[in-house]
């Protein structure tokens, strides 16, 4: 902070605004890419004479993205957000941080726009695919591992979309409305557990309005909460193309980002000029400055850009493909149909262009490696305004088939692509297996109107699974999809989007060669009836379209004080609802047992231990997840601890986990409150498979609004 | 044929075999493209001190094909043959024939493999949309028209693929087996009408046996009926790798084509040696290498190869798009729901990548603008064998949203993608007209297993139908589909692959700029149990590929003596079937009615005689077809003529027909044979919709194999 306040007092304004003002990494709408930019997200220059680096900005939270091509190499693709939030291992997505970080920096960025950990509110948001989850807690963790991972690496890494970025229809524009308290109890607290944990160096603001002012214009939550409540030293960057005004620097706007797809570069001449002439910006620009060198020099990026190489980070496969086998989801296996034996006779693969690829999610986000994409299938022309690159369907050449054909050598392996059902009947009707690739495509610009999987596939898995009952559905998803034909199959495996070695995962854990232990970080309901909105905000008004400004003029409200904080499982749980495979499930090749929940309120704040034991015959991990069932003023379930163990047959390992109070409470009067009285917990294989319930009674606990004990006078 | 013998006597043997052995025109195998070749299907290299120009080849029946953009330049893409044949117009044919034939010139080449006629008698065939319909009359018109169009301009057309080449599944190996009678009166007939016609410079055989021999190899077909029977003076030239062996030169094998894809080049150094020694070769190669200077000769393409230029005919869109007007059927159109007015308020268009263009059938035949495709959509890796570029769904950039929205310029036109029914109903109820765009991807090499619009689209139209009653139907398919949802639909639009300027088409049939005049030139069927063959021959024994070769020594018998010579309608008419949409079928915004039918036998041969009158109050023109219904054996349903008439409203003209006595008769011991008797006649709409019944005595008429009368002793 003193370096940030020395460094900044020797700039002139011009040199300060030059600092808070970003522009595309790209040629756009006729302006050239700045001079020492490398293609990517976006440039701000350094001031050289004072040893502060330019910015070189790549995205995103799942890789150096790929951007069309545009830079001349590829990345190491991570498997979705979705995969990574489904691993619940918070070592091994910091791993994944180091790599793509250092990947980042090989490339010539010391700026990663990663640590997406919005909520899953909307199941069918487009961009579900790149965050982690639905629980603040589990989300919270995770995304700060990932940052943690890359900042060791000496780049800086943003979360984003603070705060609250649900779905993409009208992203530009639409207004959520919510009650101040579920707020910080739901999307605000995971940030704010996010970042006491990982320390951001940025923060990226988010599209949409929330009660009202865009988010990066919103005095309270740049302001309000950010600095004044927690205490954030960091920088706040817009997202790319959410400026809207000059004054958004003094809501507490840090930098803007991606200038030229806003209306002006307001924080160019036009704040050189607002902090001559008046006071309120001349503090602010110096404010701005402070908090951009504060990231720089807290993560220590160093005083001059990377090179670029084309060089990806030397493990950058293998941990991969270790996210993608931890964070597979077995969520159904009737008699013993998986694993597969690597002795079968024949097997018909079906749909989901495996003889290809697995499926990478679309926009801003994607990776891609050196080759490019497999296969690319094309989206949307109309209301594509030019980005169809980015948001094209595009597969990773790691193609399920072939891994499969490796598995199984001696096997007749056929490929049918799924267009007909007939035809896919036929084949499945003469082998032993029938395995069914099934996608849902999702991209940045465009939600998923519903949960059904698209182009007639629930047709299709039915007619496979009537011409054989031992049929197998890998899905292919970015989200929560219905599974109209369930009670039909004998098995099926969540792979999300499983990223550069993604087939070869599938087939790890088809054929037992891993054994599963992903589970859900997020619901899946058995219709859209059970969502607090069954209908998508904004479905009958806004036109599809990638920019999503819509209309001028229009305007779109989405309240969400119907679910409030309860989201997912919690909504569930509030409405009594069982869900088709709820938050948490995942089955594995071997079983276990939880030992009893011994818990305590003491010095050390408020512990659970317990026991994990493998009582199966294989060697497995289990995710032991604690649940809060209710508190002194009724049922309330959330998710307030959790464990990954990996453990031989017959092993036992002990658990110890301390509780964050926040969980247990509510927000009430600026602060976190904790009314005393007796609160009840159980551990889970899932927020629905719950075990003996115990309680324990605490006192009023009451924490200010950054997390500090209230000392009672 | 003088000149002919002349120039071969001068030739050495090693300049008769250059003429006889075809090579690829592109770098394969890592043989280089040969000296002097522009990257297409082949090139033959000349003989320049006797005059005897190079052949340089390229597909085929739709345009100069696009090869995947290897040539650097596009052309003008006809539509389908399907839509071709749905034209029942000639004289448009043959414009089509000199546009593409021209532009084959200016592009370099004088041999264009064009002019397939194969009879559709297996509606799964994946190369439906490469021919012309299901009658040998029909097909023979109008093929023979293309191939008159090519060759006027100096330009050698092939007819293909000689003599029956019905699907693709087991190309390379399955056997059709049938009787001889059946094959002269379908097949063979069509065949041997179209050549008496046009006099094609070139055959090209066919890659699937025939009662035995491989097509390329059969003395029946290359020699006793081609020669023997019909007199044919050009040359055979084999399917680009259909050549098993050096004797398939005595059976009647003239150039071998496309020589790397066989196992030798063995009609180079193979049949020079063979020449050298065996005087049967000697001979052969002798009147192998007449039968292709007489084609070089009749056709006139020169003494030297046409010089490249990257252009295409100047009226080449034009034409393009008045074979995609009068190629459209209006199948169904309740309640006057089309033609569309200009003024409707909104339309609400779905599906079918209408955002995009308008889709081209896959393979060797595909034709792409300079731009090449607008969107090209992945087809199966598995089993591609590296020819994906061939294959892969590719459109051509005539979007008809964008046409529509042209038409309709102040109506709210939305478009959705159709993968989401969901979605689609949503916008069709929000909208005064549904548009939705269904397809079905045809190409080379591999069969469609059924009939059913694949990918969910039937779902999609249902859900559709039922959010909005007022919906539209177009389909853009290769062959006949299935329509559950038929009755619930207002109109239902058949465009094919409707070529360079589709989508404008297609907004000008809907919204009434042209009044479609296309009749469906192959019968669609209710159901696949209507058809001789319920289930494709080889649907469980062989594994979809593009080459076809299936496992070693692997066999595929096809049965068509179920049906013989009735295929499609005449099928129908023979089993009592009502069809989906029968042959001969298609609506227009007018009315029309025939005038009493008067047959007359005589000198002229036997001829009829009636009038066609425009009933209704906007022009258009009709397509009178006129049946042969009984002959002295019983029911035998037959088009024996048709002609298509444009009329004002109240026009009237008068028509004159005279019969092909072939189409009346029988094949019998070596020749036709008209039984003598009465014969019944009708004049239809369709195959179906038959008008006024009228006789006519006929003594008995013979015919030798060559179509002469025999002259009774």
């Amino acid at each position: 902070a003193e370096r940030a306040a020395e460094t900044e007092s020797r700039m002139t304004n011009e040199e300060r605004t030059n600092l808070t003002l970003g522009l595309m990494a790209m040629e756009f709408a006729g302006v050239k890419s700045p001079e020492g930019s490398i293609p990517g997200a976006g440039y701000v220059p350094g001031v050289p004479r004072l040893g502060v680096p330019a910015l070189r900005e790549t995205d995103a939270s799942l890789g150096v993205t790929w951007i069309g091509g545009a830079r001349g190499d590829g990345a190491t693709a991570l498997p979705s957000g979705t995969a990574q939030g489904s691993t619940w291992n918070p070592e091994l997505i910091e791993l994944g941080g180091q790599t793509i970080g250092a990947e980042a920096r090989l490339k010539g960025f010391n700026v990663l726009l990663a640590g997406g950990i919005n909520l899953m509110r909307e199941p069918r948001n487009g961009r579900t695919f790149e965050y982690l989850g639905e629980d603040p807690w589990h989300s919270a963790i995770l995304g700060a591992a990932a940052v943690k991972g890359i900042q060791s690496q000496n780049v800086i890494s943003t979360m984003k979309h603070f705060a609250i970025n649900p779905q993409e229809t009208g992203r530009h524009f639409m207004n959520v409305k919510i009650d101040g308290a579920s707020l910080r109890e739901s999307d605000l607290l995971a940030f704010e557990i996010a970042i006491e944990r990982a320390e951001p160096g940025a923060l990226m603001c988010a599209y949409n309005r929330t009660n009202g002012p865009l988010s990066c214009g919103s005095k309270f939550l740049l302001t309000d909460v950010l600095r004044d409540d927690w205490g954030y030293k960091g920088f706040v960057m817009s997202d790319w193309g959410a400026v809207e005004a000059l004054d958004f620097a003094l809501a507490g706007l840090d930098q803007q980002s991606g200038a030229q797809l806003d209306e002006d570069l307001f924080f160019g001449e036009p704040l050189l000029e607002a902090a001559s002439s008046d006071p309120r910006y001349r503090e602010r620009l110096g404010e701005m400055v402070r908090n951009i060198l504060h990231a720089i020099y807290a993560v220590g990026i160093g005083d001059a850009v990377p090179e670029k190489t084309d060089e990806e980070a030397p493990n950058g496969g293998e941990v991969a493909l270790k996210v993608a086998q931890e964070g597979i989801v077995l969520l159904r296996n009737e008699g013993g149909a998986l694993p597969l034996s690597p002795d079968i006779g024949s097997i018909a693969v079906i749909g989901g262009h495996a003889d290809a690829g697995t499926p990478s999610g679309g926009g801003s986000s994607r990776v891609m490696g050196d080759d490019g994409p497999s296969i690319a299938i094309p989206f949307l022309r109309d209301g594509g305004s030019g980005f169809a690159a980015l948001f094209d369907r595009m597969y990773h050449g790691s193609a399920p088939l072939d891994a499969i054909r490796e598995m199984a050598k001696d096997a007749r392996v056929t490929f049918r692509d799924g267009r007909y059902p007939s035809e896919a009947a036929l084949a499945a009707a003469q082998a032993d297996v029938a395995i069914v690739f099934a996608t849902q495509y999702q991209t940045e610009g465009f939600d998923v109107p519903d949960l059904s999987l698209p182009g007639g596939q629930d047709a299709l898995i039915a007619a496979v699974a009537a011409a054989n009952p031992n049929t197998i559905v890998v899905l292919e998803t970015g989200g929560p999809v219905v599974m109209p034909w369930l009670d039909d199959v004998a098995g099926v495996v969540e792979a999300w989007y499983a990223g550069a070695r993604g087939g070869e995962a599938i087939a790890d854990i088809l054929f037992g060669k891993v054994n599963p232990s992903g589970h859900l970080p997020i619901t899946f309901p058995a219709s859209l009836d059970q969502l607090p909105r069954p209908q998508l905000d904004g479905a009958e008004t806004v036109e599809p379209g990638f920019l999503g400004r819509g209309e001028p003029g229009q305007t779109l409200e989405a309240d969400y004080t119907i679910e409030g904080s309860d989201i997912g499982y919690r909504w569930f749980a509030r409405k009594g609802e069982a869900a088709l495979f709820p938050f948490g499930h995942g089955l594995s090749y071997t079983s276990f047992e939880h030992g009893k929940l011994a818990l305590a309120h003491g010095d050390d704040g408020i512990t659970a231990r317990f026991e994990m034991r493998n009582t199966g015959e294989r060697t497995g991990a289990d995710v032991a997840q604690l649940y809060l069932i209710s508190g002194p003023e009724g049922p309330k379930q959330r998710l307030v601890g959790f464990a990954k163990q990996a453990l031989e047959p017959g092993e036992t390992a002990a658990v110890d986990l301390t509780l964050d109070p926040r969980l247990l409470g509510e927000w009430e009067e600026g602060g976190w409150h904790v009314a005393s009285g007796e609160y009840r917990f159980a551990l889970g294989h899932s927020a629905e498979a719950l075990g003996a319930v115990q309680s324990l009674g605490l006192p009023e606990i009451r924490l200010d609004a950054s997390g500090h004990p209230v000392v009672k006078n």
